[in-house]
């Protein structure tokens, strides 16, 4: 009988505890101001079907339901407990649940971890408690939780209907203003609700999956300040983003927001573009304004996902038609080209004076006959061009603002966008000037599941949403990663020898690494006598060379005067070793010098950066950019967590503001963008080849239209915690 | 008893027009589905105080209002003609107005010069008509005008009610979008409305200037698809925002968005960009999204400015204060450092656990006393460093949410700060999740004049409005303009020469130009003859040179093989110089060489470009912008119209994205800014001294910590139209 029978190996213990048979509300009150008193109301108002029992010494009635002194007492065994009780109390209350047998408690009391050390060791004793005696805990200091297809409504809030858009927010007044717009807007309704508080055992990781594998949730909507793990969320992300759309909210998108949310939660906040970057690679719709999180949740839940970002508009007024045209390449979508066919449809059904280019405008064509727009949508989704159907302008209003008398012909007109919207797989998406005051047809066309928008900024939102989601599921999802290289015995000794000496690779083994694995590094010489250079000067000829120090004890080369560049023939080598060694020994008087490096100095192109770093809330992330400004003061970089699916590399090169240079801008030629995913992919598979390797940063990479050389290798090594570190 | 009287000398005619009492509907119907219905329905509803002249010849009465069989027919002479019938009538009817002494007509008919050139000569008929008989024109192809404290509604609109918003909109379903969200809003009212159409006689600028004067109007809110007279609008708008805030939604913001305008209007784009630039040069609020429009005029209408962009933010929430605090970063509004005084005062007013810095987040102490939030208000209102008050959160909501029991707390709370926004000049922001049901202490605000907003990104919106209109009036209103410099006869006659001969002005001439008005431009020798090398390699010693061709006939002299850098000594420039005639005279044989240009290379710094351009729509701007792909590729760029205030001149190079690297970026020295300003106000003064200067390209200027240099001037000479171009 249970939907999700067939998955119990991997069901989340959340659809127990959110949807219980037995719910004990310890701390339950007769004070109207106690939210032990108004979970009460909001069990018994909204008429939750298991046993409610209240938990209180001091009442035997509470609110007309019998009450127990404590959980011991109860005569049956609830799966779920609420605490409403203050925070010293609560260590002592998990252990009687469990004890009792109680799955979950939620824990709404703060002065735990959040607030400070005496609340930390709090917080450890309630989760040793948990741990000993199999309770999962919701909270502490969540705002509480619900399930509306189970009548449990812990935060006893009023006019919530149920649905199908699944909340978890870490802040109570979001979900509250959430619920809001949802009333006015009257058709959007909630499954689950949770409010995280300060993840102490459950977390966001297991509450997007509960919502994924929940069936009453079509779309699984988050407000995060920060997360716990991120790295198990994006994992948890793919997987719930194949089956169902995740929406994010993430706040702290500037240094000014991070400090106001750190200041009340605590939470590392992390760099927001790359948490957007490393979300969209997940699948998740990342949403960047809050007024927009709900029309997103409501499109994306309603209309699931657009095959492609070419749309046509359907308008009855030129300047709605030129904010959508606007709006929509601002965000990323096209217009699309209708094809002759439909345009001589489109000409049939409409007046002379009708513009059939998209957006097509109909120019007074419907002021008589508002049911002829879902003619114009059926003809225009027809056209295999197109990928999704906006309507612009007075749809729902033609009998307030003409004749009442075409009341009947606007609602034949909802009637067939609904017949369409059936017989369709490509999403309609319908602005509506009249639809703040709700006319009938606005209504009949929300109340059969197409969303209806009051503003075009929030329509367009959703078609991008749509469109990305659709782009997602066709293109990334299911895309492989690319899986690590075999670890070369000898790299990996390199390696370790460094994290035994407490050092960096030097620049020779991070070429030899790279090299090993199929990356692009020009040839190069380790010179550790003058006498070599007769040697060197002789093979590379008339090629241009550059020279670098080669110590492990001096990081920055350039600094320390360890590089000089285009030398040809043996004098100017010998000249420039003796400059460097000098200059070195001058720098950093007691620098073992293993000796120099010499390599041809790279043709010119385009200079590019690859690099690696271990974030920690994501773990190994790659990033790509530009060289110079693009990336130090424009900022202009790519995200992706290794590993990178082909895609993902791909998407990064495509990603960059700063690409028009890639393609070839100012009469160079282009660069070789296939090199540079392969070179994206060789990172990300060495990356995870090698554990012991904590970040890496090539810089620059000189691209050309013929592949691209590494200029500058470093590989940095994690550092053994027991090693004392000796680099000056 | 005209409040206006006294500004009769430039009082706008359309205060007669739109304030008639007395008004001819021509084309006056009894048809409900007709315009000379709807407005005599319209006049009626509204109660119309002056006289109704239905004209219509085949009716006696139209609506219980006795009609006239034509114009001449009339019994008194209206100041206002309502012309409904179609195009071909109207010029016929202009004239018969004419002869009436009818001031003004609304022509509602399309059919004219943007339908076809049929159309466009219907339109001078109509025209030369009312210039003959002094008839000023609205229209043809507008929605119409309403001046609802006249109680004039020729739109028969429903349920706008009177207030201070004054709109003027090229699309009819833009007045009827914002009608229908402040019939919504439930508070903002409108003053007078125009719909341009076609602008054949009155225009934007007329439309603006007459808001600017009109006593009923506190906002002028403006929809613009394209102006026509560009320059004479910023001088309006100047003007305007003098006295009043000046609201601009300006459509076209993408390449696409400006063909879906043009194939419906006809009207040319010009660049979005630049457009924004020159309309806040000139005090012009501009709103980017059409769903801010409304929230904007209601707020700068209502609040009118702040004293600076330090914002005090009081929040009942965390993750709410968060959003507020990343939308104001991203704004451009910085959170206010409350002064210790102010944070003893809010931590005697809060609990304990509330959090004092800015966001202040009351943390449950206003639970059970909303109140307390007006309170907070008061206290951070008091500060000196504080500009303007944000209240974000659940107020409104308190007795729904809690308990109503504390329903009179929160009217007290309404109240304390409506007498807070009477007893300071600091503008109070609300934002309230409860915004959407209108609860009384919200709607209490509202009627008190304080605007509540249901959005935080709208309620941000408003906040940088109000800080940019500050700022506008305290430092970029009424700063002089630069003065043109007094043009010296030998310069205009190298200009004259110059058209004279169809050609622009040779490099030597642009840089003598420049230098005789105070732009540093490097020392230069003309070089006729090779004799004269000696001569100059000796002068300029080991400076290295740059050489280049100076031909009237060679426009890009580096395609031509014309220049050469780095040149150092006889030998050198000798080589230079033949290697450069004998690459002109291979790339444009029968050019006419006059010789080369010899300069000393400039020293390395920050290339930047200045650019005048003669704008069709704006005249002269100048431009500024970082050199190679800041320009090119990023088109980060800052336009200004001509004649420049200092303020503007500052207001460009602060502007500018890339404003970092002239800062001193990546290690490198600042740039010496004040000297770019001072560059950027000579060419406008050099711009507005020769008014045969068509446009102006300083390409590069290299920019230093000590100085600029102007490395390459081109200067573009207006065209002879009589002059036959010869140029290759």
């Amino acid at each position: 009988m249970n939907p999700v029978a067939g998955h119990l190996a991997t069901r989340s213990p959340l659809h127990d505890i959110l949807a219980p048979r037995g719910i004990a509300v310890i701390g339950a009150s007769t004070d109207p101001t106690k939210r032990g008193y108004k979970a009460m109301v909001g069990l018994i108002k909204d008429g939750f079907r298991g046993n409610i029992y209240p938990v209180n010494p001091g009442a035997d009635m509470i609110l007309g339901v019998r009450a127990w002194p404590s959980v011991a007492d109860l005569p049956g065994t609830p799966e779920l407990a609420l605490i409403c009780t203050p925070a010293p109390s609560v260590p002592g209350l998990i252990r009687e649940c469990g004890r009792r047998g109680i799955q979950g408690a939620v824990i709404l009391a703060s002065g735990f971890a959040e607030m400070d050390a005496a609340g930390a060791s709090l917080q450890d004793e309630m989760m040793a408690a948990a741990r000993a005696h199999g309770v999962r805990l919701i909270g502490p200091n969540t705002s509480g939780v619900f399930n509306l297809h189970h009548r449990l409504n812990l935060l006893a809030l009023d006019n919530v209907k149920p649905g199908d858009v699944g909340i978890v927010s870490q802040s109570g007044n979001m979900l509250l203003s959430l619920a809001l717009e949802a009333q006015h807007n009257g058709q959007v309704g909630f499954s689950t609700y949770v409010g995280p508080g300060n993840q102490t055992d459950l977390g966001f990781n297991d509450y997007l999956r509960y919502l994924g594998e929940d069936r009453h949730t079509r779309v699984a909507t988050l407000y995060v300040e920060g997360f716990r793990d991120g790295r198990k969320f994006l994992e948890v992300a793919r997987e719930v983003a194949a089956m169902k759309p995740v929406v994010v909210y993430k706040s702290g998108s500037t240094a000014q927001g991070q400090r106001s949310a750190s200041s009340h939660t605590g939470a590392l906040a992390g760099s927001y573009a790359m948490t957007v970057d490393l979300l969209r690679q997940s699948g998740v719709s990342v949403v960047q304004h809050s007024d927009e999180i709900l029309p997103v949740a409501e499109g994306l839940g309603l209309l699931q996902k657009a095959d492609g970002r070419r749309v046509a508009v359907i308008a009855d007024g030129g300047g709605q038609a030129t904010i959508a045209a606007d709006r929509l390449a601002e965000a990323g979508l096209s217009l699309a080209t209708l094809s002759e066919v439909t345009r001589a449809r489109l000409r049939e059904a409409l007046l002379p004076q009708a513009s059939t280019a998209n957006p097509v405008d109909v120019a007074g064509s419907t002021d008589a006959h508002p049911s002829l727009l879902a003619t114009c949508m059926e003809i225009v989704a027809a056209d295999p061009g197109v990928d999704s159907v906006f309507l612009v302008g007075m749809f729902g209003g033609y009998s307030t603002r003409f004749a009442e008398s075409l009341l009947g012909d606007e609602m034949r007109g909802a009637e067939a966008m609904v017949d369409l919207a059936n017989a369709t797989h490509k999403p309609l998406v319908i602005y509506s000037l009249y639809a703040p005051i709700k006319p009938p047809a606005l209504r009949r066309l929300h109340e059969a599941g197409l969303p209806v928008y009051a503003s075009i900024e929030h329509a367009v939102r959703v078609l991008a949403a749509l469109g990305e989601r659709g782009d997602y599921l066709a293109r990334a999802h299911g895309q492989a990663r690319e899986a690590a290289f075999a670890p070369l015995p000898a790299r990996a000794a390199d390696i370790a020898r460094a994290r035994a000496e407490g050092r960096d690779l030097l620049e020779v083994e991070a070429r030899q690494l790279l090299r090993d694995h199929g990356v692009a590094v020009p040839e190069e010489r380790l010179v550790r006598d003058a006498d070599e250079l007769a040697e060197v000067a002789s093979a590379f000829g008339e090629t241009p060379l550059a020279m670098k120090v080669v110590s492990r004890d001096i990081l920055h080369k350039s600094d320390a005067g360890g590089v000089r560049l285009d030398l040809v023939g043996e004098p100017a080598l010998r000249a420039a070793r003796a400059e460097i060694l000098a200059a070195c020994r001058d720098h950093a008087p007691g620098a073992d010098i293993e000796g120099v490096l010499v390599t041809p100095m790279a043709r010119k192109g385009v200079e590019v950066i690859v690099g690696v770093i271990r974030d920690p809330i994501f773990g190994p992330v790659l990033m790509f950019g530009l060289g110079g400004i693009f990336v130090e003061i424009l900022e202009d970089v790519a995200f992706r967590a290794i590993p990178l699916s082909r895609h993902d590399a791909r998407a990064m090169v495509d990603q960059v503001r700063a690409r028009r240079i890639l393609e070839g801008a100012r009469g160079a030629p282009g660069v070789d963008q296939a090199a540079l995913v392969e070179l994206l992919l060789s990172v990300s598979r060495l990356v995870e080849a090698y554990p012991g390797l904590e970040a890496l940063d090539l810089n620059p990479v000189i691209a050309r239209d013929d592949g691209y050389s590494v200029v500058d290798a470093r590989v940095i090594v994690e550092r053994d915690p027991h090693h004392k570190e000796t680099t000056a």
